[in-house]
């Protein structure tokens, strides 16, 4: 049986993701594929645990190599129950966050060096990477405003400065610039029905390719 | 200001290593030391929410890299808010439990690679390596019966195989053996007042080593 495939949607809060990740599984299921939507940090259920740990506002004195081995203690959780278990079985895996956001959040965004980061990903994942990654951009202001008008108050990392938000969204820009294969580049600022039709887009022409390379 | 002594308890349940914290803490205060008294995993209040996690009996089928990094995790956390100030303003730390019980369990009873743990002990900890290392040792056997008279039931590694305890003993004494400046190996089958007399014994070789040292 063929493998799955991975597919990842990145971006600052208030991108968009959360919304457009139903839609893109009704495209896929439509096409006769298994999809299974899944999220970071979460996606099992000790991960979840995790997830609250990470989230909570009281924690917000959490050393940074504490933070980045707790998300990675997550991931690890989350491809053994979950992703991993998926793609053997032939499923498509669409993911709200993934280890992007550890490159663009811990590194970009807190500074931690990315050699650490480049360490723990090969120990956690093995040379398991996303086949496609979205990245939702748009500017902090906006997206700070949208996250507060959603959920009237704010989690730890919603807390943190604009100016951390644009060191997160030039990372993510950077990955995204770098590996060009992998990441296609989702303007944000655009209604919510032109990005879900960008998004189809480019899952077709992944599709495309996907069976070009069957 | 002298740097304090980082002195760590290790050994297999039911090898005493609670029970003496106490009588070598007050051993220490009595030479007008400052003496932190802490344990892994935990230490922290975010290393306790930890540690609930890594014993839930319900978590047993966790992977082991989610373990391995769960326990840097709390280790990062424990360093930054426990063990790094407390040596930095001058205090003794005693901790029940360190890296050596990753080697022994995560690393010996589990069969994770070791290199994988070195890696991690360098990340989290940099060159801080406990100054004296204290190695509760006893056959298993004898230690799963005293720790299941003390509690009346078990945690997930309590549960584990008489094997698993097996190789992580072999591993604290291995360690032991290789590193025998840091390393005393406590005979823990003897009697609880004759085990005081010994540690007492070893800290004070350690005290005056120290202080010519100084």
């Amino acid at each position: 049986m063929q493998r799955g495939r991975f597919i990842t949607l990145e971006g600052i809060e208030g991108a968009g993701k959360s919304s457009q990740i139903a839609p893109l599984a009704a495209y896929l299921c439509a096409r006769g594929l298994e999809v299974v939507t899944t999220r970071e940090p979460g996606g099992s259920p000790i991960g979840e645990r995790l997830r609250a740990v990470l989230l909570d506002a009281r924690n917000i004195a959490m050393s940074e190599t504490a933070e980045l081995l707790l998300m990675f203690a997550a991931r690890a959780e989350h491809l053994d129950k979950t992703i991993r278990p998926a793609l053997a079985r032939g499923a498509w895996v669409l993911c709200d966050r993934f280890t992007d956001a550890t490159y663009a959040y811990q590194g970009g965004g807190r500074g931690i060096d990315q050699a650490q980061i480049v360490l723990l990903e090969t120990l956690v994942q093995g040379d398991l990477r996303p086949d496609l990654t979205l990245v939702f951009d748009l500017p902090p202001t906006l997206g700070l405003a949208r996250a507060r008008a959603r959920s009237g108050q704010t989690d730890r990392f919603e807390s943190e400065t604009k100016q951390f938000f644009a060191a997160v969204r030039a990372c993510y820009l950077k990955r995204a610039q770098a590996m060009p294969v992998r990441y296609r580049i989702i303007d944000a600022t655009l209604e919510l029905t032109r990005v879900t039709e960008l998004i189809q887009t480019h899952v077709s022409d992944f599709l495309i390719d996907n069976a070009r390379d069957a």
